[in-house]
């Protein structure tokens, strides 16, 4: 199994360090998804991991040579959509750094791309929502799953990270997005893949003041969304974690349910429901990441947890949350 | 200083436990405040607590005989407002459980009440937003006072409760008032309290599924608030905490600002910034309770932390926050 990189841009080690311990697949070749993105740390993190690959000028001449089996999209934001699509009309796997599209007609694009290339073979695309395959929110997710909570009816997620020093392209709309696809989109799909329903509507807030001199880059955001069945759930996200932290990221859900309530927190899960007095923190589960649940799929193995209409769909509704905080009213989500 | 009560059906104790420490002040009479509202509890309580009070049958008939300095307003939530008029009318200055009233109609009334009785001499009214006075409520507040966390700039507040078995006027929305006047009303003041900004607008969502044959009464709501300067805030509020757990209530506030993130959870608090590498379990304050500092006011010692203008404006807020549920509609608020 060929793998090749476009962009540095993302979070590509999460193929990088899946494929450091597979024997049956390897890295091939990286080159920049844009004019200007620079490659040296993702290529020192490649050497680092004791890999070898080979670099191109173009990205599209890489395609051509290596021909892979499978791309890492990972360039700036608002190229992932481009890259994306010319891998699938070249019939390769794709795993993409979300958002997928920072709007809704490059979306459109991918999808149409997606689906007629699938018509010819099975192809499998993935957006990199690597948090799901964390210890913690796993563990709480098979507790969920496994009905200890009963049914979910109220969740909170947070995203709360560290600002720090960001590149260029994170001060622009164009080629960062917004914080609410970039950074809050894990938090709703996190929303999605717990409660296992859709949603019908979502309201957001979101403010670049205090930004430390970043431009367009959201500091803090806010989203509430209505689900079937009358669940609901909000989402906040912000740039503010003190330097101070020890920690980049602050990541939190909480989900009340019929029957319980479950917590992710501090990389702790915590459970209150009938089966103990008072509130119990669950050990955690042993978990693969996302990279290596994607080889497998394309191995034909097993499905991976993150499909593509799921992918396509939680971007969709970070864009529909990002234009109802651009434009300040309700959207409704089909 | 005579305080009498009126009604069995909120938090009078503040005033109860107050009293009782107070070598000033005398509980002098108590009456129901609609038909069918048992006293027993209540009168159990204060006999628990040493004093003696003098029971009427009509709250009118014992405002003419005793003519009491303070009212206690501690009926049925749909009652507070004609019997805070009442007292108001009489000149006598009011501690009311919060909602003031639930809707807009008896608020309006209750506001137009109080100035006219300004008019004539000074009194005072403050709704029963106790929770202010817990040493961690107070503790997370005094820091932000002190700029421990620069400007606030996004708040997640969450008020979760067991259900229990709630007495009948819980079930009826006319008399109840629904959950976010009710209990998230507590969080909603904590925002405009710990913020100092006024709400722009409010959008809200509650839902009434799998609550145990309460009739009207709302399971679940979540708030989305926008606030001067950008300021974001969500309220999230349920009555899904198991009976396993070890408290009644699980509140929470966390707030992150410009220059630090505190938080109140398990009636501790914590903050990041600066000040200290890592996380700061920050020593709690001393308190007095909220009837004390009532009371302090009404004998012109020192201003009481919740005054009239700020209970009519909060109890307006969540009126209009369930306005925003029923409805389905994002609704501004000047």
């Amino acid at each position: 199994m060929d793998i090749c990189i476009v962009g540095a841009s993302g979070h590509a080690n999460y193929a990088i360090s899946a494929i450091a311990k597979d024997e049956n697949s390897k890295l091939a070749g990286i080159a920049a998804g844009t004019e200007g993105e620079n490659l040296d740390g993702l290529l020192k993190r490649i050497n680092n991991s004791g890999q070898k690959i080979e670099v191109f000028h173009d990205y599209k001449e890489m395609l051509d040579i290596l021909n892979p089996d499978i791309l890492v999209v990972n360039s700036y934001f608002n190229k992932q959509a481009e890259i994306s699509i010319e891998a699938l009309n070249r019939g390769m796997h794709v795993f993409v750094e979300k958002p997928i599209a920072t709007n809704l007609e490059d979306l459109a694009l991918v999808r149409d791309a997606y689906q007629k290339a699938s018509k010819k073979k099975e192809i499998f695309l993935a957006s990199m929502f690597g948090i799901r395959y964390t210890p913690w929110f796993m563990t709480a997710w098979k507790h969920v799953q496994q009905g200890k909570i009963g049914k979910v009816r109220l969740m909170n997620a947070q995203k709360s990270y560290r600002l720090g020093q960001r590149a260029d392209f994170y001060k622009n709309r164009e080629t960062y997005g917004g914080t609410i696809p970039w950074v809050a989109s894990h938090a709703i799909d996190w929303l999605y893949w717990f409660a296992g329903e859709k949603f019908t509507s979502v309201y957001a807030s979101h403010s670049k003041q205090y930004n430390s001199e970043h431009g367009d880059l959201e500091m803090t955001g806010m989203m509430h969304f209505n689900m079937e069945n009358e669940i609901v759930a909000a989402v906040n996200v912000d740039y503010l974690r003190p330097g101070t932290a020890l920690s980049h990221g602050d990541d939190r859900i909480r989900l009340a349910g019929t029957d319980g309530v479950v917590e992710v927190r501090d990389d702790k899960v915590y459970l209150i429901n009938s089966d103990k007095e008072g509130m119990q923190e669950l050990e955690l589960e042993e978990t693969k990441g996302i990279f290596t649940d994607f080889l497998e799929e394309v191995r034909g193995e097993s499905p991976c947890l993150i499909n593509a209409e799921d992918s396509f769909y939680i971007t969709e509704v970070c864009l529909k949350a990002r234009k109802s905080a651009d434009e300040n009213k309700l959207i409704v989500l089909e």
